[in-house]
């Protein structure tokens, strides 16, 4: 069961609709609001939500209180800017969401809090929480918004769902001094030239799309600083015997 | 080094405001522009990013062309909604940024490359960049803006140098049913109603903070249902004895 987004006395009907996107942009749609400032339906929220983000809103419950929005919820992440003085565990929303995975594989409700814009929760919210979500970010210059907030928290929620993928082929020769982009690019520029005075490009409406797939090509390429050495040289052989 | 995010043809200044405030949130600043549809410096950009992300565009480099921002970059990823027809990687934003963490490592300069807002990259575009990166969204509802793009990629930069967390403790014990939210709610008002009439909360300014206390001890444990039916049980045979 997927888990419920309860947005705590939201202000701005903007940033609820932009969080309803948010969520489903990862599949989420329990969305449940707690004393909206600007009372509910808001047709701000609806204007910023779109097509399908807007039946998140038209599903959407509202509740008076935190306490009525949680009653069905077995554990919930409060989400704050930083740690509190409270114990209880600050994590991470990679290891919140893997938790919270491993909960609701095994039954359990999960809920994700989010307090209203600049203030965040309060402490009597985060009292009802079971553990806080805390995203690490610059400590100079923390400023995730409320949608960026629920965006990451989703992000988490889904990003390890996927199957695990290999890191992309072709690294480069260790040791070997890797080409720049300049380099490549020189590269590219030298050969679609040579091959366009060759009259490669053939016939002249399929040009554009010959010579994407050949930059495509080049920028495919883990080519070292001498590789690009040896393919300019085979190119000037070939002109040189023509 | 930390990468590049280069952003391509972006038309609203205040996306590019915001997506300099993303950038900060996970320590990127170097942020370099190709061919800005209104100019720069641009008054908007610089209102919607504050402080420090304000320096990030005082800090930012304009290029007419993409491979003119690219000339010093050794491996640069290409973000689009959707895998192209291109025969290169297609990664996810953890994939790709594993993949670049380790190429940093070995002294290549990385860039992340961002299309404009609605239309995204050309493959003109694609073509100069290595890998793709694709977030894996709901397919039936893709809705992420630049800001928000350039906010999961740089938290996918910098979400594996910190160091791994352990699971919250205190899961329940298997087989027992949880206790519910509203089951929890129950037993801490019924041990801050019981404790009050036993004049527990003493002094009285002191009494809204350590309720606030017993409410984080209560969500905080992993409580069964057979729990709240024992401490229940024991408040009860408290207040009989006393």
């Amino acid at each position: 069961m997927e888990p419920a987004i309860i947005l705590v006395r939201p202000q701005m009907g903007e940033n609820i609709g932009a969080a309803a996107r948010a969520m489903l942009n990862f599949g989420l749609t329990d969305m449940r609001l707690v004393a909206p400032r600007d009372g509910w339906p808001n047709p701000k929220a609806v204007a910023m939500a779109s097509g399908a983000a807007g039946r998140v809103l038209d599903q959407a419950r509202v509740y008076p209180t935190l306490a009525e929005a949680m009653a069905d919820i077995d554990y919930a992440y409060a989400t704050t800017a930083r740690g509190r003085e409270l114990t209880k565990p600050v994590l991470t929303p990679a290891t919140a969401m893997a938790d919270a995975r491993e909960r609701t594989s095994q039954g359990e409700r999960i809920a994700m809090i989010f307090g209203p814009e600049r203030a965040g929760l309060e402490n009597d919210d985060v009292a009802r929480a079971n553990a806080i979500i805390t995203v690490p970010v610059n400590p100079d210059f923390p400023s995730l918004n409320l949608a960026q907030a629920v965006l990451l928290t989703g992000y988490e929620w889904s990003r390890d769902s996927l199957p695990a993928q290999p890191a992309p082929q072709g690294r480069r020769p260790d040791g070997e001094a890797t080409a720049t982009r300049i380099e490549i690019e020189k590269l590219a520029d030298h050969w679609e030239e040579r091959l366009d005075e060759a009259g490669f490009f053939f016939p002249t409406e399929k040009a554009p799309a010959m010579k994407l797939t050949l930059r495509n090509l080049w920028s495919r390429m883990p080519l070292t600083r001498a590789d690009t050495r040896i393919f300019h040289g085979m190119l000037r052989q070939l002109i040189r015997r023509d």
